[in-house]
């Protein structure tokens, strides 16, 4: 924390802000500069709100300093995270160069429906497969998912072409089926921020995959990791899946630099989901390609063998045949970074 | 819904669009401009997702033209919702001219301090009182609450002082005992889209104080609402407390103008709240009084006698004699609108 | 400028940096934490652009400290600025406790026009009389206003009324003949970083009136007033006119924060235009309203007495009535607060 | 342009409008749904502003529906507009598969600085040559660019080794040298809607080279585009810069989804800066990989031989070195994509 004095703050001024920081147990640093002093704090390990400090009077304003994540930082950890999903077909490894391709409806809706999709988008090479069993909607009156009995689609879809599992909780009562059903437990964008959930997802025994909340800077996006990894879950990937801004073509601002981003601060992989992120099928394409290309370790992409009759979201998934160039496509950009698809 | 067609768009087109539009049992209006064909669509109550239409030949767009909102509308009930909250000094009125001051700290730290702030605020006229007992914390290591002892120390506060108590549930845990021991259920901003969360206070049977989400649009804070109506509950009130722009100097963008707009669409009752709205103690007083006369039915403001020691967002919270100023103004300003605070 | 070091950064690393600080001319003082250290920097005057330190080994990030406004801040004058402008009916006090209505239609449309919305808003008690000759206009088919034209009819309108004018200018062509004609020069939003016309309005004889940009920061927008300032005139109003956000109800969202947040840096006076704020008639009265309450300086308001026959913006324009009831209100909420409407 | 009514407005309130509409000369086309008549207009052009529909009686809110851009439109021209910029190696060409990259520091320094960039760049296959005569800074006390004597320097970087020069106008002046010394006219983010400028450069006899506005919606983007066409200069490049938003980790968000969504809508080139759109080193180069795999049909890239000296965003500046690489990442992946860079 870094405290700037008024300029023409008195030296009494400067000598009380100083005294109530030793009263608080830290240490103060006055560095007098030409214009005015500011003033370094040090010995605060994060318990103490310093925001106060603002309201004394010649202080103009507190700058924080020390980023408040722990666990999810490359400080605590340098190299990079690198998860391995255990499936029928063997491991599937995200992070370190690893991609990971996840691909499904965006909700099961029938078994055949399921089946039928997965048949044709193992075939392009993907081995997780996605399709919500819980849906988050808007509105009380859209279809609100299977439960239950989605999760048993989703597990004959798992015993019947070997994919691992991606699909999201929304309450604790659905994570403690999703943790017995699944492979990933995913938690949407609209709860990154609901701590209860978090908290029960860092003591589940499966990998959690948590998607950036629609406005969440990136600080918040670490600390809703960080809950999941203080509560002893190490094994989470993050996920952007677009920013809401005033731009207003698409469903969202899919927030591409968030990559490298992460990668400097954090050893977690981040996947990109640009169906979500863009909302219309038209984008979807070329947005996987360029997630890719930026860095990601891995895509969310929903396909729909029948588009027009999806039950949600049908105008942002793309045709089976479509994602088997896509992947193909996608195969060769990573080559030339030097990554691999599995 | 409104299918724009491309100006070159066929005849064939716009008929297959129209036999689309038919097949799913809805009736299709097609309007021929002079340099384009739109197409009206009427009879779909809501259960069927036209987007896909994006995708037919000849489509630029869909455009959206119900509201997709029913109970909160203001076309399901033209007058002006009236909440009435039972305390031991009488009903609290909340809407309809009633302007409501709802003061108390951040957090519930200790049965002293909630206390002596009630005793204070109680004189400046504040009949309902606020404080976490559960507090969704950005960080895993920040303060979380007392949970049910902070409850208990809030029901004190009711039984010595007369207040109505609002507080915040975050999980359906601690919703059930909000739900015993408080009179108005709060949920905040970052679940304003726990759906399962909503449905769960849908049934309840306090009223429910909701506020809009960081990044939500109207439609999104307004069918949040309808989730909660939509199982029963009819008694509640909406909350501004700012969303999240680029605007950098204060913490959230108080957007007052959010108030007009839901009077226009909605019968429900909205409060401002301009201590997390800012963010900073210098702007909630001027922030206050605009609130009032902008039109809010009720102010949610954070008070702490000793705002330094506070445990968490000290940096907002007022002063009582401050309070009392404050609310001096806002009758004044309440009274050249017609308007009373109670 | 503060440089965070990462937490396993050398010690060699922090010589480096501070090395490479001191070789720029600078001072540096690093302040070693328990987690990392920090660098203050210390003897910049502005000069430096001291982000390329971010790419030195072992740098996390570099944090600006001092504001880069001078002559705009309240550090270079306390006390607020009192600006005077002569009218015929004596002068218009703006800013220290004095609130200016600026009433008058968007666009300059007829001699009529004018002087039937001029006489109106004169009995209201407005001094100040607004109208665009030169329209920035989204779309180049847009009516684009008079000219100079419209200048000699606002000068008429002066003449027969005793109003100040107050009208805008869009480049430096423009600018000469708004000097010339009004007597207070508006830079809208779109050109609050249009630099050369900045420069120009600093030489300029006459006060400024300068719009925030749809998406301005706080510093940017004091570093546009900056710009003026720095040429020798000092006569500088701001004015907040809604900034760009998510938010899709209004045409942009006021944000009425910015008033004491102004006030707290600068010592220059600061207005608010809640219709384009708002962009809709309905919303136009209660933000004015609350725009006076947050201690605005003056409003900027559109008027037109046949709104619905208006060449440009007629939907946010409020009839003749409806100001002189708003006109009351205002003067009543203003007494509260201890300022007078002139 | 479509009004929709409430659902409770009469059959007379219905006609009212309808009236009103048809007064104007216009078609109303009344479309009675289930539960509330929606009226869709026809024949307008757009030079009426029909928003003042929303204030009758009866009228929930008027949705636009025909674009307002017509000469950028897809629907004006179909097929890709493909630019030839003459250079003394002959043509570079933009649009339909051609990728340009267009490299060189921020702002011109010196001679030897823009000569020792080129050489280095030129090597690595770029064509184009950017660098700053004329820079907008926020801050007036920081480097404002050589002027003509830059554009001198910039002559000269053409005469010796045959790139293409691309630099930035920023007013009328400016821009007469800038149109007789370089061959691609560039304004500015901050000027995207300088109307003024925009008008003069569409009377240039050179192409242009548009950058989108910080916060301007694609519509308005693509009506600053349409004001340059509309003067008869059909010579327009569009450029992706970044956004702003609330997200904090970079100067601005890239939104990469904007190429897709300007290729359905406009034939018009759209090219892509990573530099300013990031703001900081380490991301230029994934943000520049994305780019091309998204389909831009151009990459602007700054470049700087001695970042850390550089007189302007040195930060985002990426050496010699590091472009020569990334110009063969970008090759590779656009020939994925059955692109060529020129």
């Amino acid at each position: 924390m870094l405290v700037v004095m008024q300029s023409h703050a008195t030296e009494e001024q400067v000598r009380a802000v100083c005294q109530r920081i030793e009263s608080l147990g830290l240490k103060a640093h006055p560095i007098p500069g030409s214009l005015r002093t500011a003033i370094g704090i040090t010995g605060n390990k994060g318990e103490i709100d310093l925001g106060v400090l603002e309201s004394l009077p010649g202080v103009v304003e507190c700058i924080p300093v020390s980023k408040p994540y722990k666990l999810v930082s490359r400080d605590a950890k340098e190299e990079d995270t690198i998860l391995r999903i255990p499936t029928l077909s063997g491991d599937v490894v995200v992070g370190g160069g690893h991609v990971a391709l996840v691909a499904g409806p965006c909700a099961v809706e029938t078994e055949e429906q399921c089946l039928a999709i997965a048949e044709r988008v193992k075939k392009s090479g993907a081995r997780l497969f996605r399709g919500g069993a819980y849906k988050p909607r808007t509105s009380p009156y859209s279809f609100q998912g299977l439960g239950e009995s989605g999760l048993k689609i989703l597990s004959k879809v798992r015993a019947t072409y070997g994919f691992g599992i991606v699909t999201e909780a929304i309450d604790n009562e659905s994570l403690d089926l999703v943790e017995e059903y699944a492979d990933v437990i995913q938690i949407g964008a609209r709860n990154m921020q609901n701590f209860s959930l978090l908290k029960r997802a860092g003591r589940a025994r499966k990998p959690v995959l948590l998607k950036r909340g629609m406005s969440a800077t990136l600080d918040e996006f670490l600390m809703a990791a960080e809950y999941i990894l203080s509560e002893g879950n190490y094994n989470v990937m993050l996920c952007e899946r677009g920013v809401r801004t005033f731009s207003d073509f698409s469903r969202n601002t899919l927030d591409l630099a968030v990559v490298p981003a992460v990668k400097k601060r954090s050893h977690l992989p981040i996947l990109v989901d640009p169906s979500h992120g863009t909302g219309k099928r038209h984008k979807v394409l070329p947005l996987s390609r360029a997630a890719v290309a930026v860095g990601a370790d891995g895509l969310l992409i929903e396909v729909h063998h029948e588009p027009d009759k999806a039950l949600s979201d049908g105008m942002q998934s793309i045709l089976p045949e479509e994602f088997a160039e896509l992947a193909d496509e996608m195969r060769q950009i990573a080559a030339i970074l030097h990554r691999t698809i599995n």
